[in-house]
């Protein structure tokens, strides 16, 4: 089977957002036997949307449409579908109570435009909105198969996930299995020499590479007739792989290495403080990201300024004068200080030059410390990072997770 | 004049890589007076890619082709936009030379797949490749335009604006102008219903909304003839839509809030101290996103547990006890402790549920205090958000900043 994701919007064709979505389920699709052979974009006009839409059915057997089902006058997109297919928009209850109490719940007048969300294709699968109001749908029309999603990446991706995979999964004869190994600490080259016979051989499974700021992924396929198979493909591949790679392998779930290091930290009931200079909070705000955090996450402290770091953490004003902010003496005692403070297993401190600004000969704007506090020792990383400044807080916060992650298994492993 | 933006490249459909150059190239024509009407997207194989291009060339009057100028097997834009306009490929010497002495300074050899890129189309205005090794080329074809430039941004980028912009410039006859009024704390329905007769009766200026997690953009595009009409045409237009809107408009230069709320506290030299809860370090992460921040920013504290909140930010144990964690009166206590410690001109407190669990009848999930303290008094909103952990913290963090703005404009106004 192969698709086409065609795009609705014309904030699209003005260039203010990226296509993303068509990213997302180009990637996904693969899993479920359906290959992506275009995507289109075209605006909130109804003309040009329905000689796209007749463009789309006439070559691809899956029309994946995203947006155009917002409240407002220029969403066209399930108005146009059932005037091709010759379909009534229907009332959908479910979907009608859902916006009510959705409303009700905000204490917010529902007006006429919103209720043309709950309206949809007549014989359609209705696929439920958990994160917004506009619900998709799945229309089966002969052989074809056209598909509505919302725009918002964050609506869309759970209703994907939840209901257009399985959709796609119960009609494939055979199946995909993709597994993805996550590597941190082992650029895309490196990785490559390591595994160079494997990939040049692959057959089934196969396997690809991506790299994506400071990390690599590895996205093993494999494809199976029945389900005892799975199991004997890609099991031994996928261990040959981390046998060659190490612990720099965090994940083989397709987790990122903040969720990895914070369930780590739950999973043992480690409880850590952190304190915060160039990340400015990040590395807490990611931390907390993760649901269950608080059994061992009680305080984070940002301390930007010297006088923070010297009034919070107990950053010694010797050390400040004589080393700098930016270096490893104020890392370890910011490290130190918050676990004192915080009266936690682990302290965390980070301090570095974020840029665009601030930068000297000395100390370069990607220039970083990250150091670990436990109960007998304080230990340190100094990284020299590149790029902008959103870059660098970003590769820098996953040094520090990679920190608290190797610090964990160390200890493991002495056990 | 509408074009359509075709990129060319199987990594594109597997979900490997965003179509970030259709973005750019959209966010740049209009400024020359070309509309894009549509983006497509198509393997590196050349019956689709063939067919992709006679719908284009049908139904758009400029078509921007990226992608498939390589030099391996499987590049074929140029073999097969010459073989539809039946033009020969002849060797272009410049281009030959060029790519000759490129190969000479690294000392690399030359193969004739390299020497392939320097064949282009007869009768076509080449482009140069100052960052790679194909150049691209314009091609006039009756009414009709064709432009194919490389795939990697970083050659594709450049060579776009120093031949192509120039090239429709010479050409328009009008410009366009695009600009964003940005909307916080009014939904896009509601916003829809005070600008009613204004959508409705649009035609220059075109009005267009678009709604993001919490956020409305509007975008007023006008057509002027001259550089005098700008300002008639646009101005009074967007002066309308604020008169009716108020201060939920935070920005007319496409900023985002937080930058907005960030830049004020750095223009009117007021500094913050900042006290989070169920943001978890957000709040403080975002407005160190902003360069220079730190003239008016020196601490935040993440006061995720209770005791936290009471040891570092002198929450009284009475308040936690009568109120809990997730009430006004906490988020009040943060606020006014964080601006005590910190010693600045506001403190700022949020505490809230950001789910999935941890919510009750009374206190749900999105239940969210922002609390805001300066010399006088501390203010306060009660939000009741919906969505994922994710969302609810990104929305309860927007509140945050919006109140920032708002205090500031508030004291403005006072003088």
């Amino acid at each position: 089977m192969n698709a086409e994701i065609l795009a609705v919007g014309t904030e699209l064709l003005m260039g203010q957002i990226t296509n993303t979505n068509a990213q997302y389920i180009s990637s996904r699709l693969p899993d479920v036997g359906v290959n992506v052979y275009y995507h289109s974009v075209v605006g909130d006009n109804p003309e040009r949307l329905k000689e796209c839409l007749k463009i789309a059915f006439d070559r691809s057997d899956v029309v994946i449409m995203t947006g155009g089902l917002g409240p407002t006058q220029d969403d066209l997109t399930k108005e146009t579908v059932a005037g091709i297919l010759n379909r009534q928009l229907v009332l959908h209850e479910e979907s009608f109570n859902i916006m009510k109490s959705f409303f009700e719940k905000l204490s917010r007048t529902m007006t006429s435009n919103n209720v043309k969300q709950a309206y949809l294709p007549e014989n359609s699968i209705i696929i439920k909105n958990r994160n917004g109001t506009a619900p998709g749908c799945i229309i089966e029309e002969g052989n074809k198969v056209v598909i509505m999603l919302p725009g918002p990446p964050t609506e869309m991706k759970p209703m994907f996930e939840d209901y257009v995979i399985p959709y796609f999964q119960s009609r494939a004869g055979h199946k995909l299995v993709s597994k993805y190994i996550r590597i941190f600490g082992l650029g895309e080259s490196a990785m490559e020499d390591k595994l160079l016979d494997i990939i040049k051989g692959q057959t089934n499974p196969t396997i690809a590479p991506y790299a994506k700021e400071g990390e690599v992924t590895l996205r093993i396929t494999a494809r199976y007739e029945k389900e005892s198979e799975e199991k004997d493909i890609i099991t031994p591949f996928i261990d040959e792989i981390i046998k060659r790679l190490g612990d720099t392998v965090y994940s083989t779930q397709d987790k990122n290495l903040e969720e990895v290091a914070g369930e780590m930290l739950i999973k043992k009931g480690i409880s850590i403080s952190i304190a915060e200079s160039c990340t400015g909070g990040l590395v807490s705000a990611t931390l907390t990201d993760i649901p269950g955090i608080s059994k061992v996450f009680d305080r984070g402290i940002v301390s930007y300024s010297n006088r923070a770091k010297n009034e919070m953490l107990e950053v010694s004003d010797d050390t400040l004068k004589m080393y700098g902010a930016v270096s490893k003496e104020t890392a370890l005692e910011m490290a130190a200080g918050v676990r004192k403070i915080g009266n936690t297993d682990l302290g965390l401190g980070i301090t570095g030059i974020a840029g665009p600004g601030g930068g000297t000969e000395d100390k370069p704007v990607g220039l970083v410390y990250v150091a670990l506090a436990d109960k007998d020792s304080v230990q340190y990383k100094e990284l020299k990072l590149w790029g902008s400044r959103r870059r660098i807080r970003h590769v820098a916060s996953l040094h520090a997770f990679d920190m608290i992650r190797r610090w964990i298994l160390a200890k493991e492993d002495l056990k």
